[in-house]
């Protein structure tokens, strides 16, 4: 196996992808990791670290995209970049088998549907963040952001796709399904939900029903589904207030005096444990779903645990049946009665 | 000025309304609650309590709407129940100011656009709650739930109606507006918000621009425009957020022996601050905004602090010039060019 890595994306590029890749290099002996950045820095900071050499290539990409590109004109300018160069060999040579970037979502998301080729009967591929439960399980959020407009068949098939990765990826037997919606009521919801509603119920899937934003984390579900509109809304409403409360719980700590800090101290394990619980970056990145290939989004913020733990994720999808299963399930869909629009 | 109180809505009725009623009664002189409900409990409840007996009367509204019935069909049959009689004689009598319920959503909703005049120029009324913010500030979040669907014509008003409240009620000058979206470039968004963009843009408000919903609750804007759905999402979200956080503290306290414990102790000041702060419902409720007159919909978990803030809030808003000020900005709107749809 052969996992691709954007040195040069993310608020923290080069030195932490690089610090998080040797780590899961170190962990897992079943794979090489080629980096793709700045040839001379890349070579200069990797004789820091210690690994098999054998098991680590560059390949030069001088330019990289920001955050403020517009991401297609990115794609069209910057073909010797680190996105556009790993996506393009991704596609073009059956030696790599995922790619992982913590750069520009716009340019990862863009790159990646221009360039590869997607699963037969995939309509739009999702970008799918993978979030913790409050019983220490994990949640499938699709879409989160890679489809702002969505209709009906988009979300059966992201259902399918995300029951699909539940199984697979995570080990879930029968996955329980649920729409994303402003009530649970079967009734609740916008156009779009009503619409996919029944579709949804009469899908070979273990369909819930529809599921309030405040259930998410709750565990009640193996795999929300929902436009890539509200999937990022709910996301980053949860990490708005998490921030919130972590920051007021710092601020009233500082301002609580001696009494404050001594609580703090004794409670110091338990909110490491909190926040490594909330910090879903810990069990890898978001994948884009749909694709022939594998291709995780770190989050931009990641630091080496995060890209450690993607790169992980990435060989586990790429050793996986999912691409197989996306592929053996979609099909029939293409054959039901939806396919109309 | 008199106040109308569903003492028979939400999880907590009658009690804990009760209870908050004559605590908002007894902290301000200048109103008088009329309660909704069965009328031989109410007395013999009221009876435990102390207030002066003229500032409160009782009309006999025997039956109540559950959260499982259909709102629009629990109104056509249940026009004796404390929501529909209530909401009926709030449009009915001008000796009426507002209208207070924690019971279901969906009926109040229902049944106060089905009964009362909307504001003139006012499309579609938003239901919105009012938000804590980093800094001890508010945000005004419009629509949470009233419109599922929506279109840009709604989200303008909205945006006026949401400015007219930071305003009128919360004091506010020029108060900065956001158009809640999956990123903050002026590009992104969902086909609605490409719509609104420039209609916001070149409307006489303090437009900022698109809102990531991570920036809700952040102070950086005193409004949050959006459709009701993904108001709800976002809502919801955080809800959600915030009870698995607060849980986890909880859990992971009782598993983590004397030392959390007593840790815990130590910071049980900071964790009622925080608590405090993060219960938006001790602001008071939500508004159903475009409406002639003042409807707020508390919390169907409420308590009695919470039910008494939604008193006080009605108060406040009903001697204000909110709707006043909403139909002196609306007006202009039906004169411009968005006119169209």
């Amino acid at each position: 196996m052969k996992i691709l890595v954007d040195a040069f994306g993310g608020d923290n590029a080069p030195l932490e992808i690089i610090k998080g890749a040797i780590d899961a290099l170190n962990s897992n002996k079943e794979f090489v990791i080629v980096f793709l950045g700045d040839e001379n820095i890349l070579t200069k900071e990797l004789a820091n670290f210690h690994y098999e050499s054998n098991r680590v290539e560059i390949i030069h990409a001088p330019s990289v995209i920001s955050n403020d590109e517009s991401p297609t004109e990115a794609f069209r300018k910057k073909r010797d970049s680190s996105i556009v160069k790993g996506l393009t060999l991704l596609n073009s040579d059956s030696q790599y088998n995922a790619f992982v970037s913590a750069g520009s979502s716009g340019a990862v998301l863009a790159s990646a549907v221009l360039l590869l080729k997607r699963i037969k009967g995939v309509t739009r591929p999702a970008l799918v963040p993978i979030l913790p439960t409050l019983n220490d399980d994990s949640v499938v959020l699709i879409d989160c952001g890679a489809n702002a407009d969505c209709n009906a068949k988009n979300l059966l098939e992201f259902a399918y796709m995300g029951a699909s990765y539940a199984t697979t990826v995570l080990g879930v037997k029968n996955p329980r399904v649920g729409l994303l919606s402003n009530g649970s009521e079967d009734k609740k919801g916008n156009a779009l939900n009503r619409d996919v509603f029944p579709l949804l119920k009469s899908a070979n899937l273990n369909f819930i029903g529809n599921a309030e934003a405040r259930e998410i984390l709750t565990g009640v579900y193996d795999v929300i589904v929902t436009d890539g509109f509200s999937g990022n809304i709910a996301l980053k409403s949860s990490e708005g207030v998490a921030i919130m409360l972590l920051s007021l719980i710092k601020k009233n700590i500082l301002v609580g005096g001696l009494r404050a800090k001594i609580g703090y101290l004794f409670l110091k394990p338990v909110f490491k444990k909190i926040a490594h619980v909330m910090d879903y970056n810990n069990k890898g990145g978001a994948i884009l779903l749909g694709l022939q290939k594998v291709v995780i989004k770190a989050h931009g913020s990641s630091k080496a645990k995060s890209i450690s733990a993607s790169i992980i994720q990435a060989l586990t999808i790429a050793k996986s049946q999912l691409i197989n299963n996306i592929a053996d399930t979609i099909p029939k869909l293409k054959e039901s009665s939806i396919d109309k629009d």
